[in-house]
């Protein structure tokens, strides 16, 4: 099955239950792990996680190390990406990454790692990067206004969701309701820091870490003006969705409902 | 008719059309203004409000002026709403208008007025106060935890709705989200600065001002982990609906539906 992991950013580094349940499902200690660093402007940071993954367990962590995009489809990136039980895509800036690896070879490699199997984690600017529509840039605030939010092409391991991260910690629900406003038949995923939405194919969301993930389901809006204003004038939307899942929840895709953790009375 | 004008603060002082509705529902020139100051702390509040209405073209402006809860039930101030067209609730600290109004003939007074048709408008702290159950205080944040927000006793002049204020400037989705999902019953109401949630009534919710008014309607919620959860853990709840509106949208508080402004196609 193959699986995606939106990490919201700013992992707990003494208890990474989020990396652990990655390695976890990407083979454990001998999982073989892709680092895609380019979203971040500092220099060591493949280095900061290659080392960070050694003292997890893990013994073939590898970095996909390159700056210039004319150098994103030599041989050995390719033939590295055609080897790994998972890939781990770091934070920064999510549009380095799209000029980098957009419409290349390596690009369509890391599809094809994707759908053959491999476990694909993004944090912060690696979690947005993970869907065919990703949130580019914004401003915070509660209620959406008509520009709070730039979208452009992610990777697009998912064309049925988008999703936000240091979702808590910003105050990124408004752009998140004004990506799904104006995107209806996506499902916006909000993701808190040290939090993972873990998305089982097209089956299901699971939650890992020690915030939430907020859902906003665009399907059953009745009505909106998104499509009638001007820059910065606030959005009228009726009907949205919202679910809030924390440690155990679950989200099933297909029926579009919420199951909260097995303490909680279910109701189905 | 009973209205009540939520409003969200920081009103614009040099286009008020939130305070211009509200006086032109309240008898225009002729409108007879009772302001109650005692949520701020500065000593001119109650000066500064009856010199802004007066500019507003308002001949009857008076302040309840009193600081003292022992001084709240004197003749003078009971009369002075026996007589008012509308009452104004200037911002602050909605608990220092609590303490003193709480449980004194003066709040008995208050909603006296409201039934007679007298209409009142609250801004900031004076909108927290308006419902039953009203947010006392909070921390910001786009996911609710448990003891986001601490709930007291406003003054009551609705018990299905609970509302907050300063809402997309101060990141309030996630209280209101909390206060919702602890009291399911409620309509949460969340109102942005510069902007003013109408309440005419049992029968709808209008919206005037700049900014917009979300709405958190915890009737359709499934399951939640609220009252399971220790002190500042996220909180896990299912299938909230929630509506922004902006001026000119409305809310039918009968059908729990929200009708779009005009230049949009409505669905019925």
């Amino acid at each position: 099955m193959s699986t995606l992991m939106a990490i919201g950013g700013a992992i707990n580094r003494t208890a990474p239950t989020v990396l652990q349940e990655f390695l976890r499902r990407a083979g454990g200690s001998k999982a073989r792990i892709a680092v895609l660093p380019q979203a971040s402007t500092q220099k060591d940071t493949g280095e900061y996680y290659r080392d960070y993954f050694g003292k997890l367990g893990c013994r073939h962590v590898s970095v996909v190390d390159f700056d210039l995009r004319a150098e994103s489809d030599s041989p050995k990136h390719i033939r590295l990406l055609q080897r790994v039980s998972c890939i781990f895509i770091a934070g920064g800036n999510q549009s380095r990454l799209t000029v980098r690896y957009g419409g290349t070879k390596l690009e369509a490699e890391l599809l094809s790692a994707y759908r053959r199997g491999a476990v694909i984690a993004g944090t912060s600017a690696g979690a947005a990067v993970l869907s065919k529509v990703m949130i580019a840039s914004g401003k915070p605030g509660a209620t959406p206004r008509l520009g709070l939010a730039q979208m452009a092409p992610g990777f697009g391991f998912t064309d049925r969701m988008i999703f936000d991260q240091h979702f808590r910690q910003r105050d990124r629900l408004g752009r998140l309701i004004y990506a799904v406003t104006t995107h209806p038949g996506l499902l916006g995923v909000g993701v808190d820091e040290d939090t993972a939405a873990i998305v089982e194919g097209d089956a299901r969301i699971l939650v890992e870490g020690s915030g939430a993930v907020t859902l906003v389901d665009g399907t059953s809006i009745e009505a909106s003006d998104v499509a009638e204003l001007k820059e910065n004038e606030p959005v009228a939307v009726s009907r949205l969705t919202v679910h809030v899942l924390t440690r155990g929840c679950r989200y099933d895709l297909r029926k579009r409902k919420a199951i909260l953790s097995e303490r909680i009375l279910e109701i189905e």
